[in-house]
């Protein structure tokens, strides 16, 4: 009465410095994953959903969404990287070097940076770069990120379930030469709404006034849509033993992309593009039944590029916790010895590219 | 610490009778779009459904719902018109002159025509018109509406979220002199089921026997589909303060869909296409959990057109309704002295047109 | 005061052995219906989901996922067959002879085999054959089921809602002699993980470890989306008096979908296609919140195909359901005289067609 029990993601010893695994997944996205992700964000930045205005930019049709391809990439590394995770770390030097469209087939790899034990010697930090591309080797979507995975070796991984490690070829590629933003990219003239890139001033806060509250069905939706196999995120049956707070936790990628359309309509109505996202964390997690607010604060305006710090926070207005916590609110949640932000559910440093009057 | 808190939507003094407004919402429609719709709505008209069908009938393609046409243009109005709004009073002359289809790219912009304070002095009426048009200038959808608004100003309206006062060539058209239908319609010969137009007998009852449970997730993702910026919908924080029921309030809009395709296959299993709406209102809200019932009475029959008084109930049989309520069931609730009927949630003129035997 | 109250399906008198029913849904498929399926049902089949994975296989195409298929053909097949059944008892000899495609417009059809009533006088089986098929008639699904059907009449079902039947060309095709697979696939060399056929070993058990938890919006959006008009899965009113649970309860064809999707990861990384199935039952009931788990037995290998023995539990790990009762979960679960599996969902045979290493 023996059988075969597979279980995938990595243990800390089953991880080498310098190996690429090439993801399983390869999916072509359709009209029907933009619809789903519009039907739960409900973002503002009109070059993601009007096929008209992204064409008078110089794109070939409606881009996907760079929050829909930094999901996808993120959780097709899941089955290699992080489905033995205790905990997401960080978000690091995410980018949007190219814009991808419905009918692409995608796929992601990644490749271990680093591996470093903790001193307890039952965890360690993985720091991995991944890609997602297209069938064309188009980049869509390229960041670092560093999760904290168990000692050991994964006992239950079954052979086929390690991905051969990519040919020399097809290793990830040094995205720091990377260009920014779409080459095609342009500023179309016209369409958009709400303030240009010269409208914000360094300093300025924003308390998104709308939040979102999180539908189980959705947020299991979006997981396997973007085929995240985590089971923390959509078996309750696992989460009683393996969960904290013993209920199903809500995919961080998610977390991530409600609150930056909670700011969309306020910031991101003349949004061309979004640069990249760097050092973000999530510091408390979220559950179904949630409610997401944001918060934005202009950290630097240069031409056409914005920087905000971006932080959602659960249960309360963001005004709210602006008005007890003041600038606290955007700072560092993991470096902070003291006065932690229990609501804090993302911080994140967003560049948008925006049209400029 | 002072932040900046935008909010949208107007309050009566903000609103010009006369203006213009262009909604910010540029959203290219895809067969996501319709799959959402569909997965929610179990609408039994063929033509919708089926692109076959469809063209047998000299559309190019499956139109566009024209349900989804009027949920698309109601709700990309909630951010200069309702968002503030404290409850919507009225449904008026609502058409589909032309069909839309997948690729379409749609933007909506409405004409206040009036607005009247209340003598309470608080609070007052707004009454305008909205047109859905696409990118080739086809007007999907136009219909009135009036909404109930608190008086003063919106403090917290910023500059930019103030839309541009359409120009003069871009008014809403006069509708009176559009076709109830598209152009290229017609009879295919074939296809459909159930009764045709010459089927019906004015008077008839119909108390379509199933229902509906309106699931929390699919009522916000369908809200967010629609670009509904309202947080009574989705923001659960905001409605315990500003519910009166304390819960999210499903939209409108979509009690609508659910109560007229409750009765679709009923009806309209040989419906060509939705002529109009007259005379809509929703005497009680809905919540996530209730189970939407609908009645149909026939009120007049000529031709091809066949006109129904569609009534929604909520947690109780249609059937039941009817033996406790009688025709006063289809009575407009919102003129009754006494007697208002506690369960009816819309209440609604429709009128169809059918094949003919 | 009275009214017309419409039902549909049929009880055991409105059964014609021999007699065939055009079901009335004609529906167009598109991008929408593959993201809302791929959202619930975490599949890793890369021949579903990949265009370019699928073209190199000699399809035209990513082909519509089999399992979408069959839901497509039962559900349509609801609204003259098995909207007053009391239970789905079987499925046999299920098959899928063709791809099909997005933008196919499919329609079904269904064949009386055989009606018996039981020996109680109160209630019958009826026997049924149903195929799916496009506007070429391409047969996608075909499949033979049986259901419990009350005893008598329904006085409720309108002259209309009797389909007529097909005319002799249109009678459902002799399944037996179709090919097996869509005739242009072939092995396209490369692509997919996990187990190539020839890992495979008879006897063989896979405690599959993941679990998929039910949300009450995802399997009733589901459900109308494949036009399944059963009221049982979305009416909670009739449900309160109808259903021996007292809730909705969720729709067989996604239980086993559900189920099967589970066990890809481990089983179907290299599948080409599903063959067929057989042998199907649901023992027990599935609800919104359940925990579905599945695990699978090796019954045969031959060449490039495997056959699994495919069960699915609820709220407990296949692992400890085989701890505890070994290989009787792999037994048939109504022929079992004592013994039976209160936690077993579904039980079905299953052939993959799977790339050689």
């Amino acid at each position: 009465m023996s059988s075969i029990e597979s279980r995938y993601g990595r243990l800390l010893s089953d991880f080498e410095v310098g190996a690429t695994y090439e993801h399983p997944w390869e999916v072509t996205v359709d009209g029907g994953t933009l619809a789903l992700f519009q039907a739960s964000f409900l973002d503002a930045t009109p070059i993601y959903s009007s096929a008209v205005l992204a064409k008078s930019c110089g794109l070939s049709d409606r881009p996907l969404h760079p929050l829909l391809c930094l999901n996808l990439g993120l959780s097709f590394s899941v089955h290699d990287v992080s489905e033995q995770a205790i905990a997401h770390l960080a978000y690091i030097d995410v980018r949007f070097p190219e814009a991808g469209y419905v009918g692409d087939t995608v796929r992601a790899r990644s490749t271990v940076l680093g591996v470093k034990p903790a001193s307890s010697g039952d965890k360690g930090v993985v720091h991995v770069r991944t890609i997602l591309e297209n069938e064309r080797g188009a980049v869509l979507c390229a960041f670092e990120r560093k999760a904290l995975i168990r000692a050991g070796k994964l006992a239950e991984r079954p052979q086929w379930a390690l991905s051969t490690a990519a040919a020399e070829g097809a290793k990830t590629p040094d995205v720091q030469s990377f260009p920014s933003v779409p080459k095609a990219l342009r500023d179309g003239g016209k369409g958009g709404f709400g303030p240009y890139a010269n409208d914000f001033e360094p300093g300025q806060v924003f308390t998104h006034a709308i939040g979102k509250t999180i539908g189980e069905s959705e947020h299991m939706q979006l997981t396997a849509l973007v085929r995240n196999s985590h089971p923390l995120h959509f078996d309750h049956d696992y989460c009683k033993v393996h969960s904290f707070t013993k209920q199903r936790v809500v995919y961080g990628g998610l977390v991530l992309t409600w609150v930056a359309t909670l700011a969309s309509r306020d910031l991101a109505g003349r949004a061309l593009w979004e640069v990249g996202l760097d050092a973000g964390a999530h510091p408390n997690g979220v559950i179904g039944g949630d409610t997401l607010y944001a918060a934005s604060k202009v950290l630097a305006v240069d031409g056409e590029k914005v920087t905000f710090r971006l932080v959602g926070v659960k249960n309360r207005t963001s005004a709210g916790a602006y008005a007890e916590h003041g600038d606290a609110l955007f700072e560092d949640e993991l470096s902070k010895k003291e006065g932690r932000i229990k609501e804090k559910v993302v911080e994140i440093t967003r560049t948008l590219l925006l049209r400029r009057k």
